[in-house]
């Protein structure tokens, strides 16, 4: 053993420590302090997936030096960003997080508000939102595209859809939207494709955040919008499409408008209804009122207000409306062994697949959001529902007798949960004392303010509130003078429910805790998420969303905000928004951010819409023809059909890229009359076009404006930046790109940047303008979200992810990204075709591979190799897109190489189960990929009758262990079946069991 | 359709609410505000898990009326509780975490402590919080007794003990104990068992906790402290068994003992470490020193301060100490396939098999903090530790510069991250600029203070640091003078470091946040949890552990407090405190609650040693026998022995009661000696024994006091309490009754109530001397563990489940698990024999039932049960405790009768199974039973050899299917092979290849 026995006493020196930099840092050899105290290490580092050894592995496998080299042969030189990003210095998560903390502290989450206007106070059970939303096997799936592997969510989904269409009495719902005010957009669209009618009606008392979008929608569609009084409307002309009413309206008033739906419906027009889930638990349904559309937000049904958002908005309609509503619907249908499993239903409706014809543009939806207004569902079930509205609306009751007992009166006797008061009394006397109880009301013109009540209201609260309005009494005090044998107001009333809601079992069963959390836990370990194995799904950048760019998102200084806050109480958010748009400014290139739109679709439709805005101020009404490439993403042709443009659909030549020669073409002949193009950047081929500034300025010369999609920007941050080559506007995807997890199907985040010229257009808000649209010169498009900056509660995630990454990082993610597909596709290259490459034979970030000659071959279709992967544990790329019948991949920066291998043997594994089939040895029908994917039931079946073994139909590769292996929930589903037997809603208990009786895998008993 | 025609306005009435009444709350029917308005829904509906449905039907087939009725033929007449405890309202959970975080604002989380003294702050990794600690499917498994459904967190704790090992350079660990001064006491211990000698010196300058807790200990069994320098000690009489250094030592310093260490070694003394991990990753490792022993605190490896605790402390040995050694150790053995595999080994020399000759008494150990420990060593790798000591050291040489500079002397000038400083001006500048930069210091006497820095230390820190050591130069400047080619300090010093660790590749191979998390998510995966399924252990107590209770211990203002800041900036900690004492002693009927001792374990030791103190201060020194009945839990005895008492077991009769007719005549024969009598109430064999109130005044009558073992408290609360009906002192295990989750053994809590004569006898704290041991009179029997209130940052969860309970919760919580137990109870009566019950034929809230017959009529025993439970996908309950071969089933007030029938079911069918032997219908050896539990592995195999299907094999119940079932990970553990070839590290990956190289199920390929 060691001895020590000649230990000098030490001289403080200190060592040059080269060994405690990262890496990537040059080593500068002065004595600085970082050289001695090295920050602490780079978050990079952790985003990262590959090591630096892998990495010099696959930089060897493509045969270039490093990644500089790799980039060079990648990226356009003319477009390269010869700078680095000026953007802070990166900052570990600890300290990222202690920064955040100190600018949340800045918002007054201690104040109380009860403004109403469609966002109420909440209590979110606090296992809901540890178990799904902080959970990331809930946060981070996909859009349920590929069912086998998502029965969990969509049971989920379903559990919301039934939940609305209870609650609004209505037959079909979908699985989410935006927030009210797009919903109600989309109810004007719905009621204008039902009937082509150019008129609309809007009941002048709905929230004004609602009527703003509905305007700013509805004028670029070419649809007039007419705001009235309900008494006062007139159907009788048969040109109004339709009426959207708010039930309770948005002063509270709970109000009868069966005249306008008798009236409206002999005439032809449509009746949508934007309501209250709380307040449908006690009045009567929009359903029963005979309305054909419901719609509203599920916000107050367990999501916090994060002033504004993320929150889900639902919509329901009557039955023959259903091939006409906008967004995801889950339906039931059956899978290969004929058992009850639920998918995404009615797809041929929506972008991806009808494009420009589309119901809509919407492809993010709120799922997250809407999963946990389902969970919330089912955690109280109908008596807990009707336990939290009965207690609202009693409390709503002793405010309204105390403050009518100082002698203000209520302008309106009939209500639920919201009292506009007349004040007897001056204004400012009710500020002052609100002020000292920090609490926001809704203050109207005229001497009137509104409360609006939630179910988080304390015995404490109600006598702040008494005390606010002057009431001496407290609230014991008021309900000792009450007479309580007497019924009251809606429990009395005409307008009483009588109808039954939430009756499914589902609503029944999971009441305890304890069994909610296995409930929730069950749904999510049928799923798979990035917890498990890599999504590389071409175009959607499912990259690592890291915990310390989540925490934020459930801070209560973030959570727990009313959007429409004096803004000085949100001081927080609003220097949050400042620093995020400098940074996403340094990014791309463009000279301001607007952060309404709350996806990426609505970002598309807000930058063309800014664009429009821009061209008619100048004059250029007519410039309305928007040239497409066919390889767009469907968002793009249905959301320049939304703001009224003209698709010019542009071909895609042999090399994947736009064809110049008819480009060229096309903008000449269109030139006059030509708006803008929309092209994505590296191409949605996977592939970094050499003539991209050749093309925008062959637009620009023509007068029209150039959009990026903003969707691939993962392989150009910090590489080459939109507003340097060309592009006047871009939305963002922070959803991909910018770290914030797809959450099943939404929520995202679609912010845009603009040049200086569009700035001026950007979006404002009718209740709080943000400050760009108040400036000198602003001409703002309207609105375009319910929220002023949209979802902003999940922004906090993008600024975390930017703040820890810094230049160097979000550079070098860009980098790996590119490696990885590049990595990628080398390895994939003698087995399948890959079919579009960069000039010099790179790809960019992603890229396709051709499974179309294996139809002739092998009898086998792309989904058949999407549904094998299943068996090799893994998630399927994006299928059929942006070509028919091939597979895009898109590995992000975030996965290693061992993974990116497994990805690749297990692709390679398929290509020679298919030259099986080619050669024979297996049928062309029964064979592992027609077969695909082969569940546990099949496989621990005690009667084994496929021509292959259990190893093979399972675990086919020595990766593949019963340890490790994720498990397709169900058998291949049918969805043609699931079309012609639709079924939103969750099935009787009873369709569960017939299934069981109708085996098709053999169980004997012993 | 619905016309509302006849809408009146609405007068302004109120209805009775009635329906919004909780059902249990009785219906007063005066108008008052809870009657309109009422409280929110009480968190007693979430947290029992029998629907008031559920209760009725398992009411009727009990054959009682309803829960009072139950109860009056449950718990004797006399002990009962006649009045309802006097706690505060019940509130909901929103409510209570807004009034708890007021509370834990008083806390100044925004001071920076740099006290060091074991202590250190830490950048927690946000994936490891949020994946681990806030993952209910980490925090709510059990120790892990039934390794195969176990493999994840025996993993996680197998990668601590490696790490361990590495760092320590010695050849064994633990996995973990309670902290470092308990630890130091059980080496202590350790030395003691080994050489038999009574002497034992302890190097002046260790942590002063660590040295009040070992003479607290030491004096108990005997063994006297010499507290020494170095220099000055003499082993050369062959009477010390064994000597403890600190290393670095407490004020910092690094210092060559290889002296002391061969004078030890030479005269049969052994030699223990108390070190610090992060400082071993720059100097030599107390193995390669050749100490025998090394413990310390892995508090700076990703856990937060939580003003003390839990955090788990390692313990490590040479290889010959291996059985002498305290605590849990995981081991590598083999699976009935020869896979290799992990379990708990080494267990005979445990408590619970051992009883009074155990090792020690440890039973909850700190597994959860433990896995956060390892994962962070996964997370860092070699490189990144030693990167973080590297910047520690060199922040500590830089700030040690300026501090020179300015005049200052440093006491001591060999360091790794802490300096004692003598001062050259007035402590009162110091204290002044310290305050002013909201900084705690380590305060000696004599002019002198500590400094202790950490990883989280950033440039501001130390530029801070400076200024308040009266420096005007920042840490750039000082950077910038420095020869920075020099080598220094102790990368230069023979105390470097020169032998590697973290080389298994699984601290190299999850680095990227994507790929830990994977890891951790396929661990937890792995487990059974209460997320899964019941954990009807009996005695254990697995009840919910509600998110809301949980969310505080990550909340910054409780996490990030060091336990030893003057105590007016943990004022949110005192009142906490407060408020938890004066509610568990309503609960308790005790006058006094102390929060030192940190797992049930230690209350043990803590009661008893009280009162021995107490009988000491009579006089009464000959007490010294302690009664215990041969049905008590294993810790009992093992912790008498701890107190030097000596353990006289009594025996239990046919009806599972103490014997009295013995315990009369063993009471009265040691009576001159008695000290004390340790019961279980009810009774560990799951009674409420009638004659309790005698037993106490038996005792009490020959001067001995009463200890109630509180393990059972979850069957008392609000019926009956120990302090009413004669216990003198009892522990109460928070992670039992109060709602702490297990964390797969560990963090518990178990702080003892005493009643007031015992109360001056409770431990203090040499650093924060708790309140109550500073009053006149206290003669506190001295430090029991290293933290002043043991592990405070998880009182929380009790403090929450109290306040949202309330007194009707918390006695309705105990009527359901009493209905609970009798309900499976009754009908498993019909298939199993159910062993003990009370005088009117029921249990209390746990029952045995018998196994022992099958071993003659079927060959089957008791582990061929549990482990075929797992095939019903069921952990096993307590098996084999307090009686041999036989299983305690205690299910909890959180399940509901489904879940209870599903368990019933499960075990109804195994006893068909087992009839299916004794008929001769299954082989005696191959059977289901036997061949429990079938993995995936079997069950997936393409060859099936078994005389059964796969179908009884896997699923044997309609419950069971695909979707739902959990698997166990591993064919049974082979325990013996595991001894025989002891293995506590990670095992290299050749030995993974190789047991795949032995195939013994057959998985052909095609």
């Amino acid at each position: 053993m060691h001895r020590l026995k000649d230990i000098k006493s030490f001289t403080l020196k200190l060592r040059h420590c080269a060994s405690l930099k990262n890496t990537v840092v040059c080593s500068r050899c002065a004595s600085t302090l970082s050289d001695l105290f090295p920050k602490h290490e780079e978050f990079s580092k952790r985003h990262n997936g590959p090591s630096p050894l892998q990495m010099k592995d696959m930089l060897e496998c493509l045969g270039v030096k490093n990644l500089d080299e790799l980039i060079d042969l990648t990226v356009p030189d003319k477009i390269r960003l010869d700078k680095e990003l000026d953007l802070e210095d990166s900052i570990c998560e600890n300290e990222v997080l202690a920064r955040l903390n100190l600018i949340a502290k800045l918002n007054r989450c201690d104040w109380r508000s009860y403004i109403g206007m469609g966002y109420y106070n909440c209590s979110v059970p606090r296992t809901i939102v540890r178990n799904m939303l902080e959970n990331p096997g809930w946060s981070t799936p996909y859009t349920p595209y590929q069912p086998e592997l998502a029965q969990g969510r969509l049971e989920s989904l379903l559990n919301y859809q039934t939940m609305v269409v209870d609650m609004t009495g209505l037959d079909i719902a979908n699985a989410s939207l935006l927030d009210e005010a797009t919903a109600a957009a989309e109810a004007v669209s719905l009621c204008f494709r039902h009937n082509k009618r150019r008129k609309f009606y809007v009941d002048e008392k709905i929230n004004s955040q609602a009527l703003a979008v509905v305007r700013t929608r509805a004028e670029l569609i070419g649809v007039e919008i007419f705001v009235e009084k309900l008494s006062r409307m007139d159907f009788s002309c048969h040109d109004y499409s339709g009426v959207l009413v708010q039930y309770p309206d948005t002063e509270g008033r709970v109000f009868d408008f069966t005249d306008t739906i008798e009236q409206a419906h002999i005439h032809g027009s449509l009746v949508a209804c934007s309501t209250d889930l709380l307040a449908l638990a006690l009045i009567k349904s929009p359903g029963e009122l005979n309305c054909d559309i419901a719609l509203g937000s599920s916000q107050r049904f367990g999501v916090p207000l994060n002033y504004g958002g993320p929150h889900a908005a639902f919509f329901a309609v009557k039955n023959d409306l259903k091939r006409l509503m906008p967004g995801r619907v889950v339906g039931v249908t059956r899978d290969s062994h004929g058992r009850k499993v639920y998918r995404l239903a009615l797809q041929t409706r929506e972008q991806h697949i009808r494009r420009a014809k589309a119901t809509s543009n919407i492809c993010t939806a709120q799922a997250l959001l809407a999963n946990m207004s389902a969970m919330f569902a089912v955690y109280h079930g109908p008596e807990g529902i009707r336990h939290l509205a009965n207690r609202v609306h009693n409390a709503t009751l002793l405010l309204a007798h105390g403050i009518q007992q100082v002698g203000h009166y209520l302008v309106h006797s009939d209500f639920f949960d919201t009292l506009k008061v007349h004040l007897m009394c001056g204004v400012h006397d009710i500020y002052r004392r609100s002020g000292e109880k920090k609490i926001n009301l809704r203050i109207y013109n005229g001497g009137k303010v509104g409360v609006a009540l939630d179910e988080t209201v304390t015995e404490k609260d109600l006598d702040d509130l008494l005390y606010v309005f002057g009431c001496e009494k407290t609230a014991a005090q008021l309900a000792e003078e009450i007479d309580h044998d007497l019924e009251g107001n809606l429990s009395y009333s005409p307008f009483k429910r009588e109808t039954d809601y939430l009756t499914h079992p589902i609503f029944h069963k999971y009441r305890s805790e304890t069994n909610l959390v296995r409930y929730m836990k069950l749904l999510e370990n049928k799923d798979v998420s990035l917890v498990h194995s890599m999504i590389p799904l071409g175009s959607c950048t499912m990259k690592l969303n890291a915990t310390a760019e989540m925490e934020p998102v459930s801070w209560r200084e973030f959570a727990n905000i009313h959007p429409f806050v004096p803004i000085d109480q949100a001081r927080g958010y609003q220097e949050m928004f400042k620093e995020l748009e400098r940074d996403l400014c340094e990014i791309t290139g463009y000279d301001s951010i607007c952060f309404q739109p709350n996806s990426g679709a609505q970002g598309e439709f807000t930058g063309l819409a800014a664009i429009r805005a821009y061209l008619k101020s100048k004059g250029q009404h007519q410039r309305t023809v928007c040239l497409i490439p066919t390889s767009a993403h469907g968002t793009n042709p249905a959301s320049a059909q939304m703001c009224g443009l003209k698709v010019v659909p542009v071909k895609v030549n042999r090399e994947g890229s736009v064809d110049l020669k008819e480009l060229h073409v096309l903008a000449t002949k269109y030139a006059d009359n030509l708006a803008a193009i929309m092209l994505t950047y590296p191409s949605t081929n996977g592939v970094f076009e050499e003539d991209i500034v050749e093309t925008c300025d062959l637009i620009h010369e023509l007068g029209g404006q150039v959009y990026i999609d903003g969707a691939n920007m993962n392989a150009q941050v910090g590489l080459c930046r939109p507003g340097d080559y060309g592009s006047d506007v871009s939305h963002l995807n922070l959803h991909k790109t910018f770290c914030i997890p797809h959450g099943g199907g939404g929520p995202g985040m679609g912010p845009i940047g603009v040049k200086k010229h569009l700035t001026p257009f950007l979006p404002t808000h009718p209740v709080v303008p943000p400050p760009g649209s108040l400036v000198p010169g602003a001409k703002p498009l309207g609105a375009v979200s319910a929220a002023p900056w949209g979802s902003a509660c999940i922004l906090p995630i993008s600024w975390t992810y930017i703040k820890m990454m810094g230049a160097k990082g979000l550079k070098e993610a860009s980098e790996v990204a590119i490696l990885n597909a590049n990595y990628m596709a080398k390895r994939l290259e003698d087995f399948y075709k890959v079919l579009y490459t960069g000039r010099l034979g790179f790809n960019a970030h992603e890229f396709i591979i051709d499974t179309r000659p294996f139809k002739g071959t092998a009898n086998i279709d792309v989904v058949d190799i999407a549904k094998r992967l299943q068996d090799y544990g893994f998630h399927a790329p994006t299928m059929s897109w942006p070509v028919a019948n091939t597979i895009m991949i898109e590995p992000t920066e975030s996965e290693d190489k061992e993974e990116l291998d497994r990805y690749c043997d297990a692709l390679i594994a398929i290509r020679r189960e298919i030259q099986d089939i080619e050669n024979g040895h297996y049928d062309r029908e029964i064979n592992p990929l027609k077969m695909a994917p082969h569940t546990l039931e099949v496989i621990t079946a005690d009667a084994w009758n496929l021509p292959y073994s259990r190893t093979v139909a399972a675990f086919p590769l020595p990766y593949l262990t019963p340890d490790t292996k994720r498990w397709p929930a169900t058998g291949r589903i049918d969805d043609v079946y699931g079309d012609q037997n639709l079924v939103c809603t969750c099935p009787p208990m009873e369709a569960y069991e017939d299934s069981d009786s109708e085996p098709t895998i053999l169980r004997g008993i012993n």
